[in-house]
């Protein structure tokens, strides 16, 4: 039986990652496919800084084509990341019947359509496990896995940087920029962290996930995206006070009047399974209409995990080649009971508000006035020092509430005399 | 191109589930697979009694034969549960050249080596995605999504009554008895509920794992079985105390020294994700070379989440028999690095033991006398209460110990005088 030929664009640390595993586990992963996976070349501008992992100088190149245009060669693996070159070598293996691998989620949430149709066009997938959530199978569980289900809701705790800085902010009480810090000297962001701690790097993987689940191909700017850089201590603390956890969630939640697609810091249960996801884990919560409610969780981000869910696209395409056989890619739907999107302004949420007041009489008569001049109601109030002529907090939970109207009340309330800073207004969601 | 008939075997709650799903969800289905899911022929002892999904009379037979001798069928699926005569029907079938879908745990856990055998022998697959955790995509996570990884260690909440009953008992304070009534009473258990409380469900689920993730065909009695009839509130509430919480586990684990296999009522950390999971969920924390850490929760049990996994078998053997293609089941590989399985005797774990003792001067120094003498180290102690000349519990927490040592010294502890009740051990899992 013929081998399986591999080139692998991208030779940093994922790719050095699969490398290893292909070589070390050459002889099991040849038994569990009945053919050998043969990493045939390998390419990347620098050839010539040493890697942990050994190849031979010949099947190094800094040459794309050698690659893109080689024609034994079966699968390229890209994993250069970025929007380009890496989507020209793609478009451009596809065309030359090569199947595609990559852990490229900017990528996909960007171009995923004009990718997958070039795929479909040219009878060859392109399999991306380790674009969401690293080495935990989320994208085979959605696609394959829960094949006979409707998807109803995904939360998704998809960001190890920014779950870690919220774990460690509750856990140790330091601050969001202290805690920026340790994730910069530990290595768990890049020097520029904005893709993590602005919601950036959850949009892409959400929209990943939402293409998979909901048949949709989901443009950037339709996902609401706040990040986690204006989360105080104050509020974290506050939180665990009414048995609240605050986690950045990714969150595609289908209603009747349309899909949600949002990224904010958001207040679940202390209780919900997510409120347990620490530290660089990633976790995605997931209602269907048959296998009821399911989580997946694991590490999110490495060399190792990322490279364990490649090598699984390669063995899953490797079958596939060695029998002989193109499974198309037809097994995404498009779900027709979603008429729309919907934009952050129509949502409906609950609301943790805080308001830094001067301790007054007649000031949360002020307040809870305008409040219910935008039909926004209020389930619980608590006033949380007094000092005299002084701002305190003062913490409000609100029945749902439309964001619209929220927006014009805490617009509002912020121009009064008697509150001293902007309000602080964090979505909650009764996940369960 | 030409649809894939199906024979379903046993027509009770999770048949109908499936014949359900097959009919509303045929058309998405069919667009998935690229060809029809057609069932053909459906077989039960009884054919009387009216099931909630509608079905043609003309498909109704309670002649098994009728399904495993057609030549049209493609797939069998066998859902009647018990050994005998399911293993029969499916060996048959296998003979008969189709493929197989069973949810049967019992039937895999005893008798799978001779059905796996079969199979490769018929170059036919068995799938059985339904037989562990239901609609949680555990079996295919590990033999495709981890396809590149070893395994290190599984630890699982497989039984949802027994995990309802543990975490019912730890929430309102009931005790086993109460709370084992109500499981009855919401139909989370049968009649007979020693399979559940007794571990053995748990048991035939751990088998089936083990053989996946280490692939060793495991012998029911090599599995160490305790289960939780004799776990007492207030066992729980120390346990609590402790930051700990009482969980039923499975539990598969390699060390240098062979794989443990073992289900017993074992104390966790309160902060490890498999302590939030509550009521009838189940999870699966698995950790392996390449992707750490990882956990799967989800409903282990119910009509839609078992047919949700069985519907997705279908559509994977769909795809290939549409394709023309039989892929054979070459990917369980033993771990060459197991050399044996090892006895419960010869484990170490620390433990939680409770003695109810007079509260007399020097009962203390008496029993931890004879713990010493057998090497048990004490990291913890606790008299729970001052009674004059009554017995009080003592609650001890021990560094590592050896199984067969702990026993034979309670067993000493418990014959003396001032030990009024017989001890009650827990074993302690540090599973980060």
């Amino acid at each position: 039986m013929r081998r399986v030929n591999l080139g692998l664009i991208g030779f940093g640390t994922v790719g050095s990652g699969v490398v290893k595993i292909l070589k070390e586990k050459r002889d099991c992963l040849k038994q569990k496919i009945g053919t050998e996976l043969f990493l045939k070349r390998i390419c990347d501008k620098d050839i010539i800084t040493k890697r942990k992992v050994k190849v031979g100088e010949s099947i190094l190149t800094t040459n794309p084509e050698d690659i893109i245009d080689d024609p034994a060669i079966d699968i390229v693996i890209e994993l250069i990341g970025g929007i380009h070159p890496a989507k020209e070598y793609i478009i451009e293996s596809l065309k030359n019947r090569k199947y595609v691998v990559t852990a490229n989620k900017a990528l996909l949430a960007c171009e995923g359509e004009e990718i997958f149709d070039t795929a479909k066009r040219c009878s060859k997938n392109v399999y991306f496990e380790a674009s969401v959530c690293a080495g935990v199978p989320i994208i085979k569980a959605i696609r394959e896995g829960l094949v006979a289900n409707r998807f109803l809701s995904i939360f998704g705790i998809l960001n190890g940087t920014s779950n870690f800085i919220l774990s460690r902010m509750s856990e140790v009480g330091e601050s969001f920029s202290k805690v920026l810090e340790e994730t910069k000297r530990r290595g768990y962001t890049e020097r520029n962290p904005s893709l993590d701690i602005e919601g950036i790097d959850s949009a892409h993987k959400l929209a990943i996930l939402a293409y998979l689940a909901f048949g949709k191909s989901i443009n950037l700017r339709d996902i609401f995206v706040e990040g986690i850089s204006d989360i105080s201590l104050l509020d974290i603390r506050y939180a665990k006070e009414l048995n609240l956890a605050i986690k950045l969630l990714a969150i595609a939640k289908k209603t009747d009047l349309g899909l949600e697609l949002r990224i904010h810091p958001t207040l679940i249960s202390h209780s919900h399974p997510l409120a347990s996801v620490k530290g660089i884990f990633n976790a995605v919560y997931i209602k269907t209409d048959l296998a009821g409610e399911l989580l997946f969780y694991g590490e999110g981000a490495g060399q190792n995990p990322a490279a364990s869910a490649v090598v699984s696209d390669l063995v899953d395409l490797s079958k596939d080649i060695k029998a002989g056989l193109f499974r198309p890619t037809l097994d995404i739907i498009p779900d027709s009971s979603i008429k729309k999107l919907r934009k952050i302004t129509e949502i409906k949420t609950r609301y943790y508000i805080r308001f830094m007041v001067l301790d007054l009489p007649g000031v949360l008569a002020k307040i809870s006035g305008i409040l219910g001049s935008y039909k926004i109601s209020i389930a619980s109030v608590t006033q949380k020092e007094r000092k005299k002529a002084k701002a305190v907090p003062v913490v409000m939970i609100t029945h749902e509430t439309e964001e619209k109207n929220m927006q014009k009340a805490l617009e509002k309330i912020s121009r009064l005399t008697v509150v001293k800073e902007r309000p602080v207004a964090i979505r909650m969601e009764e996940i369960l």
